[in-house]
């Protein structure tokens, strides 16, 4: 790693500021953890030159990416269960042998948080060597107060071991655990009353986040964990609308929420609400690739109504085991024909807005510098190809931590 | 690197040998180029590990991956054409602005061998990164005899300066080149008189591919090419059946073709002859997923002919920019519901077969060692997960190329 107080200069590179590609080859230095000059090549002072560590020329310039959307901390593996799905056995017998979610929160619960660490720590490096500067990372597979604090602990011990920016996210109503069968309500009032004011008094948790589906939790109930949020001066988002239309999306508008997730079943009304909500739409075509799911997210009324997306990994062991971000801007290129500039932007400014940041995800003069160099010609390479190992160079707050 | 004199062992091991996941924890012990040991852990005779260099326990073996079909060496980029394509831009106007397929075939005649090296190095060493250790590369955007037999020198130099057994294949029947406008038949003429016997004289191809479809080739055209081919002893293939039934794939299987690839549209007829002619079939999930195709190959028909089923990246800039076998385990498995044993002896055994390769893609005593050890617990994992990063360690030939 290098010091964050060097004088650092980028010449002739492709600039993508985090909403678009600049249109012409840039000029950039950095110096402590901000970026101090962004300047077209043709209008660069040659002087500034002299007292810059040169980093190098050509390539594309990125903010670091924003993966604003992942379940990065587990025990267990569902490998077991994808291959037996494969070989034939129904989802009653996998059901029987004990898979599903509920084997990870077996396995959550059983894993001490140094083991679970142990576990998270090489998926976040794989995020990290793909570009990802700051990852969200949520609970919700210890579906018990002291699992879900657990959980979080991890996720904030991932962040002070590896050079990554993490925000955390409670998500204690992602699934009816065992204990409650029969009793949703029951669970409910546990993490209002419980688990959001626990994670507050320690300080875990940056947002709360629902499941709101048929095989999770109503609306109103998803409503009711936002009241205690709210209580408790978090910010709010939701899984919604990815496997029905139950208008949990315009809830959580209707709340603020910073951000509604999945949506492949979102309608217009819910599409206005988040428009009046400022609400991100996050797009996680890993989950949909997954599932091998057919209804696709409404890409085309959201970018008429101005709704910003995001694009995430929601990297996750049972449906989106996969641990790469630029992979999801292929994915969402190909299967939900975003254009790369809208997926780079969903990976980086629209990605940071859904988590509440406004420094990170941003390219400008006095932005912080979270920044990826890769060895592409153009951003949309980035979404066209799938390629590991392109990333040239990475800098977390002006610290180089990949690359020379 | 490491000498492949030493002798190593591995302890408590999974080894997939490249037909199946063996059922219990194993050693191995490799010396020169070979495994010389493949043993259960529970028989292993603790002496041998005194004249042993220790390499680890846990983790999984597989043979090095094989990339029987690829098409790594162009020039140009198609990132622009994938975006203005997602932008909104109609085939036509792509053609006008000379897209397609034509588009990197000028690139390629006008890049020198030293540009197309370089290119394609880092291509190369994104697949090598990700397991593989034998590639096979085949010409095809030349369309020219001279530009056909320079990507072939190209592609041989590949397998000099990266750690990789390269296999050529020369597909001078890819594409109609413009110069031959309404005559394919004197195109096919060039490609059988001049291009195949020019390339056998360099001694620069080890195979003949063509690419038999309504909008390529007819089968009597790539019948004549294959005639060709024998009469100068190379060994034959086809990309067939991939956008229509014309039937290449049993003429090819006819002439004892090695492998028929893509095979989408493949039906019963063709599945018999393939059976017949012991011909590999060659799954190709990229170009699916990148051209979203909705036509299945018919996998559950070969696996119930026992045709042997390889994997390949089909990595090339139009229809397959992949550049990443792991991902193709997962794409082979999530879309075409092959099990993860299935994909992983598409690209171990059964893609050296597609080779006609005897040596490679087998873990057993005796054979050459070219090997994988994966950070995963079970084989499965690696088509479950897509995570870069995985790979532990790699060995051509005994000789330790990746990993301590
Ligand atoms: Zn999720
Ligand atoms: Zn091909």
């Amino acid at each position: 790693m290098s010091n964050a107080t060097d004088r650092r200069l980028w010449r002739d590179i492709s600039v993508f500021d985090g909403l678009r590609t600049l249109p012409e080859p840039m000029a950039v230095i950095t110096e402590g953890a901000r970026v101090t000059l962004l300047t077209p090549m043709r209008e660069f002072n040659e002087q500034l030159a002299n007292s810059c560590i040169e980093m190098g020329h050509g390539g594309v310039m990125t903010p670091g990416l924003v993966d604003c959307h992942t379940h990065l901390v587990f025990g267990g593996s569902r490998a077991e269960e994808f291959e037996a799905r494969l070989e034939g056995a129904s989802y009653e017998e996998i059901a029987k042998r004990g898979g599903g979610i509920l084997s990870t929160v077996r396995a959550t619960r059983e894993a001490s948080e140094d083991t679970l660490l142990t576990l998270a720590k090489p998926r976040l490096e794989a995020l990290i060597a793909d570009g990802v500067t700051t990852v969200e990372i949520k609970s919700g597979y210890g579906l018990t107060v002291k699992d879900e604090l657990k959980m979080l602990r991890v996720a904030r011990r991932l962040g002070e071991i590896l050079p990554v920016n993490v925000v955390t996210t409670l998500l204690g109503a992602h699934a009816l655990p065992p204990e409650y069968k029969d009793n949703s309500d029951g669970y409910i009032d546990l993490v209002c009353q419980e688990m959001i004011p626990a994670a507050v008094a320690e300080g875990l948790t940056d947002a709360v986040d629902v499941f709101c589906e048929k095989i999770a939790f109503s609306v109103a109930q998803c409503e009711r964990v936002f009241e205690a949020a709210q209580r408790h001066g978090l910010a709010i988002k939701a899984h919604a609308e990815q496997l029905s239309n139950l208008g949990g999306t315009a809830m959580a508008a209707r709340h603020g929420a910073l951000s509604a997730d999945h949506i492949e079943y979102l309608d217009d009304t819910g599409i206005a609400a988040m428009r009046e909500a400022g609400s991100v739409a996050v797009i996680l075509p890993g989950a949909f690739h997954t599932l091998r799911e057919t209804q696709q997210p409404p890409i085309t009324a959201l970018r008429k109504a101005g709704v910003p997306m995001a694009v995430a990994t929601d990297a996750n062991p049972g449906s989106s085991p996969l641990f790469m971000p630029t992979l999801m801007l292929n994915l969402a290129c190909t299967l939900f024909r975003m254009t790369p500039q809208e997926a780079l932007a969903g990976m980086t400014a629209h990605g940071a807005s859904a988590l509440g940041l406004k420094e990170q995800g941003r390219i400008y003069e006095g932005a912080v510098a979270d920044l990826c160099v890769w060895n592409v010609e153009a951003p949309a390479e980035l979404a066209y190809a799938v390629q590991p190992g392109r990333l040239r160079q990475r800098l977390l707050q002006g610290v180089v931590t990949h690359g020379g």
